[in-house]
């Protein structure tokens, strides 16, 4: 690997290094590292693009890494991983994107990850998008996620775009059985003129499952976002959706949350506030001796944290 | 009148004999009365069914009542009131429609209500919807209030649907000027196979505008509920939307609100909630001596007082 590509790793998966346990390294649209362990398998699917990753029932404490690197410019994939969590398992999935475009040609990479997760086992999930290079064509991640949450099962989703991804539509769609419970952890933060899409679908269809969707965004200069969150209580269950967003320069953001009682005993809260930040916030940091630019910098930091 | 209508009068509008003030007073599609007074006139359109009210600038402390009463099973209208208030003037109007259908044949009642909120004016405007008669014949209302206020102009909206109405599409469009105040309070309750639907579109176009909507509502037995509010910062101001409902039997609600920032300094927020009546209030009130039944009773009418 170069040394694009190097950072690149280091900005979506935190890897400076080959990483410890099951990995898949994917680069340039190529398999470039493999390794699987006595409890979890990966395999390379024969019908379409993309791997099957396997964990075997009462797996525990171990990771798998699964980064996309894209440095050549012009390159467009689609590619297919499916996530089979066996019972009783409790296991740490990193799967990063980063892309290097310094060239003109459009740059794109999407996903499609599908995970059943087993009764009672336990899952969580993170997924950072980068885009660096100063090319001028774009960079486009399109992330879709569809969840099946077996009896008891539990999986939190942590996803991260900071910086860099010109257009984005992150589509999360979700079905929870007894029991299950879905934790979703979003920031964004889109500047220029990028766009993020992000749309949550949740079915709470089991007895005593539970949601809750957590997005913090941030839009800067000229870019847009909307966020879509949709929860369908379908029985006794609980679903929280919310959504924070800070505006800056002239950002503009649409919250368009929807929750469906659909059950007597389905509980379902919303909460979305969009505004810019306080000034009183960043005349107590510039009475401590921060610029105005500074305190704008850490007060965003500490949002999205 | 007969009994019927004037029980309907009662209901819609708390009229137990003819108001004080300015009235217009329309039954079975036909005007059943008229008073004007110095300062507001109310003139009878000539291009389509409906009229006129004019508040003259400077108006202080009046009334306009405008009920309508159905009481006759079959009877299909659409009326448009359209409403001029005055700069500076400070007057309540109250509009309300009551159904009784004791036939087989749908009664329905479809308003459209603009009003042109002169500068500085303040308006409180109540709107009561009911039905009743056990014939099998649908009663439907579809209200539809455009709303227009020019600078530090103010307009609180009280609507109330609490009882007996088969259907209801209200719809509600509003664009604030500069300094201009919105308030809209909500409570609807349905029952046995009734389905409403509101859907508010607030524009914060003025500088330092604000808006604040309040949706309280219970579904009960079949019902079904949706309730949309889209709120559009696009000037320095201030939107806040609330949604709370309650489900009762086999109902069921959609909340589905829409905020969109548009300008650095709007500031917008967003909350609902959905779900049954806690069982430890229900069970408190039992043991002060109510059924369990007197108890719900009591919780849902303090919900929406």
């Amino acid at each position: 690997m170069d040394e694009i590509q190097k950072e690149l790793l280091i900005q979506v998966a935190d890897l400076h290094e080959v990483p410890q346990g099951a990995y898949n390294l994917r680069v340039n649209g190529q398999g470039a590292g493999r390794n699987t362990t006595e409890h979890i398998d990966i395999v390379t699917k024969t019908d379409k693009p993309g791997i099957d990753i396997i964990v075997k029932p009462g797996t525990k404490n171990e990771s798998i890494h699964i980064p996309v690197v894209l440095s050549q410019s012009g390159l467009t994939e689609l590619v297919y991983n499916d996530f089979f969590i066996g019972e009783d398992s409790d296991v740490t999935i990193v799967a990063g994107c980063g892309i290097h475009n310094g060239g003109s040609d459009k740059s794109e990479h999407d996903g499609i990850h599908s995970f059943f997760i087993g009764k009672n086992a336990k899952v969580k999930y993170v997924e950072k998008h980068y885009g660096s290079g100063d090319g001028s064509g774009e960079r486009i991640l399109n992330p879709q996620t569809i969840i099946h949450i077996d009896e008891g099962g539990y999986m939190e989703m942590d996803t991260v775009q900071i910086k860099g991804v010109d257009s984005t539509i992150r589509t999360t769609q979700a079905t929870l059985e007894d029991k299950a419970t879905l934790v979703i952890k979003e920031k964004i933060m889109t500047h220029g003129k990028q766009y993020a899409k992000t749309d949550f679908e949740v079915n709470l269809n089991g007895e005593d499952c539970g949601a809750n969707v957590i997005s913090r965004s941030v839009a800067k200069e000229d870019s847009h976002q909307i966020f879509l969150s949709k929860i369908n209580g379908n029985n006794k269950c609980y679903g929280h959706t919310e959504c924070d967003a800070i505006l800056m320069d002239r950002g503009s953001v649409s919250a368009i949350p929807e929750i469906t009682a659909n059950h007597l005993e389905a509980s379902l809260i919303h909460e979305a506030a969009i505004g810019k930040i306080a000034g009183e916030e960043i005349t107590k940091l510039m009475t401590l001796g921060l610029t105005e630019a500074e305190a704008e910098a850490q007060i965003v930091n500490g949002f999205l944290k």
